[in-house]
């Protein structure tokens, strides 16, 4: 029955959530405005000059498809139309952009690509492109002079899924150097469409990390990085309807493979696509039974109840709102990061949680009702933080500022 | 003199070698006849049915573009023309290809992309995308329940450069746990066009070293991954010339950017672009005077001379040339793969190299005189060892191959 009532619940919240994101499509007219020297974005292959980042956070992009009849340029899931000059190049210089990293894509005669002269980031169910616009208040995730922890990727064999699992683990500095001592360990979900590599590729959570273990401001902590993908034997993924026709979005047609269940992107300015299911059951049994267990051996872990935290974005939050609330006895800290907001009657009787964290960019709708839900916790004695990036989306510098403010507040006793 | 010589003699070789390559144009007739299950190319997004790798080794390609005018797959450099159906969907099924990592991409009215709905990869100087068709005998670089190493993304700070280099590491199995013991270490070189991630995403060099330190085949070594790409201030790396029409190469025209004087990869059927220059000097100071030594600081290694080995594929094998002979005192083992041969007047007096590996992939016309160039070597006193990989060309299952056999030979006195 309480079950019931969380997945409900559970449902009710992801539902809104992504109705609330779609409700995001205004233009981004209030940037705050700071300047910088126009350079290629940080991602583009040696030697290429687009896209452009413009001293205004505006995005040049340049496209040579002398044959085709139509070019446009996706950003956040949003096309523009390109325009084409005398010699075929197609050409198109944005709006300002948010700050942080964006994914983007190009499509050509309505068939979605990617540009192959910048690097390619999961994202939206398929590979994005990206570009990246400078922050003033950047510098927590650059990379520095500092002491660095590794970044490692692991694989261990599931017998639930019958099949290799691939996590990315951050140890911190003084992992190795410091070779009697115990870590607690955070467990970082992506969203929907994405896997376990964003939270380094775009996320950058080691330097993030780096960065404040090095000012002293966090204690250092392992954080384990997996998909919540997982399937048992005769369990398939979700078909993608790759290279059906009448499977794409309304507004961005063409070879993009929309997997047929799977909880799909924030779609800015669209209504949201039929929602067929959306269990993690399978994840919660691989994370529970044989990640955590695995990690517990294979690393120097504090394994206790009180030294492990879970959190993730959008669909992610998802996850850690699932099997947080069903196994209080294995969490302390739970992220939910622009996913919504946990409520005192979500929370399992006899828990023993230590905080509640709960975040949205300003600039998706949840972000007005944040204080209050995270008051409400409380009241009924669940500390909970609430926490609004200002001037951002549901993107990238949302989550980073996100893991940012988390980090600061766990572990602390 | 001497040094002059070496330069001719390299430029000599590389030239050879590129122009050997190209010459490897011929369809893949004589490919191993072996049979398995079709199944979806690994390297597809979740759900993704396409490419998809039939039981003879042939891959269906297919591409939802409606509106294009013409859609070609490029495998391994050359185009092939898709077939649209009444729906708006190009398809296409290739010849049986050859066993391993191969590198395609999509043209799609002449604009060279990537398919979004499989993962993507560094290669031919742009991203691209990829499969893999099974080898019987390719279980050398599977993934497979044994100890396994750790591959670590780091960092170093470079004084010449006066910019961040980013390093791929692979640390064997018994590292962590045999907390006293030192390690030799192989510096391992991708190709033209590509960069430290190679190795590792195509290569499969920490799986084929953890089966092979599994077999008690080989003395457990660490491997360093960094790109040859090097610039000190005010040497710009090489323009890519983006969006420019006419920069195209002649079979793939379109959006696919081609730095300006950057060492071409293969390509087979085709004529080399004109070779503006071709130094690694920048490189040669980095990787001596900061990347050994950080290296050397930073990892548990036995840096004497006799535990220091390098190797690359093609391009790489011209940076490999370049700085062990021009560095004995610090390197003992040299690699070549696919980039030419070394002659005994190549090497430096008074020098004390353990080995010269030299291979080739059997579908390369470099492979034909390779014997002969290490029994040149052999009665010059140096010890050389040749090994053609039987039915690949200058792709991946050559350079997998090539690394197996030279790592048998690695510091085994």
């Amino acid at each position: 029955m309480r079950k019931t009532l969380r997945i409900i619940l559970l449902t009710v919240t992801i539902v809104a959530g992504i109705c609330l994101v779609q409700a995001c499509k205004g233009p981004k007219k209030d940037a705050a405005p700071f300047t910088f020297e126009a350079h290629p974005s940080p991602y583009n292959l040696s030697g290429a000059q687009f896209p452009r980042i413009e001293a205004d956070s505006r995005v040049t992009f340049r496209f040579n498809a002398p044959n085709a009849k139509k070019v446009q340029v996706s950003i956040y899931n949003v096309p523009y139309d390109m325009v084409k000059d005398s010699s075929g190049v197609w050409t198109y210089t944005s709006e300002p952009q948010d700050a942080g990293y964006h994914n983007y894509w190009m499509i050509v005669d309505s068939a979605i690509m990617l540009d192959p002269a910048t690097d390619a980031f999961i994202g939206y169910s398929h590979m994005c492109n990206g570009f990246e616009i400078p922050d003033p208040d950047g510098g927590f995730y650059e990379l520095k002079d500092v002491p660095h922890g590794n970044v490692l990727i692991k694989n261990y064999f599931s017998n639930i899924t019958n099949g290799w699992r691939h996590v990315y683990i951050y140890t911190p500095p003084d992992y190795e150097t410091n070779t009697t001592a115990k870590y607690p360990v955070l467990y970082l979900q992506h969203g929907g469409g994405e896997d376990q590599r964003v939270w380094i590729e775009m996320g950058r959570t080691n330097l993030i990390l780096d960065n404040l273990i090095a000012e002293g401001r966090v204690k250092p902590f392992i954080v384990v990085m997996e998909t919540s993908a997982a399937y048992k034997p005769g369990e398939a993924p979700p078909a993608m309807r790759q290279g059906a026709p009448g499977v794409a979005r309304t507004r961005t047609p063409g070879a993009q493979p929309v997997p047929a269940a799977a909880p799909p992107a924030a779609q800015p300015g669209q209504a949201a696509p039929p929602r067929l299911r959306f269990s993690f059951n399978t994840y919660e049994e691989v994370m529970i039974n044989e990640l955590i267990p695995w990690v517990d051996s294979n690393f120097r872990t504090l394994s206790d109840q009180q030294y492990r935290a879970m959190a993730g974005l959008s669909m992610g939050s998802g996850v850690t709102r699932q099997i947080t609330l069903a196994h209080p006895d294995k969490f302390s800290y739970i992220g939910i990061f622009s996913g919504g907001s946990i409520a005192p009657a979500d929370i399992p009787e006899n828990s023993n949680f230590k905080l509640v964290f709960m975040s949205f960019g300003s600039r998706e709708n949840g972000a007005d009702g944040l204080k209050a839900a995270a008051d409400e916790l409380n009241k009924a004695g669940i500390k909970s933080v609430s926490y609004v990036s200002p001037l951002t989306a549901h993107e990238w510098q949302s989550w980073r500022r996100s893991l940012r403010e988390f980090s600061l507040l766990l572990f602390r006793d």
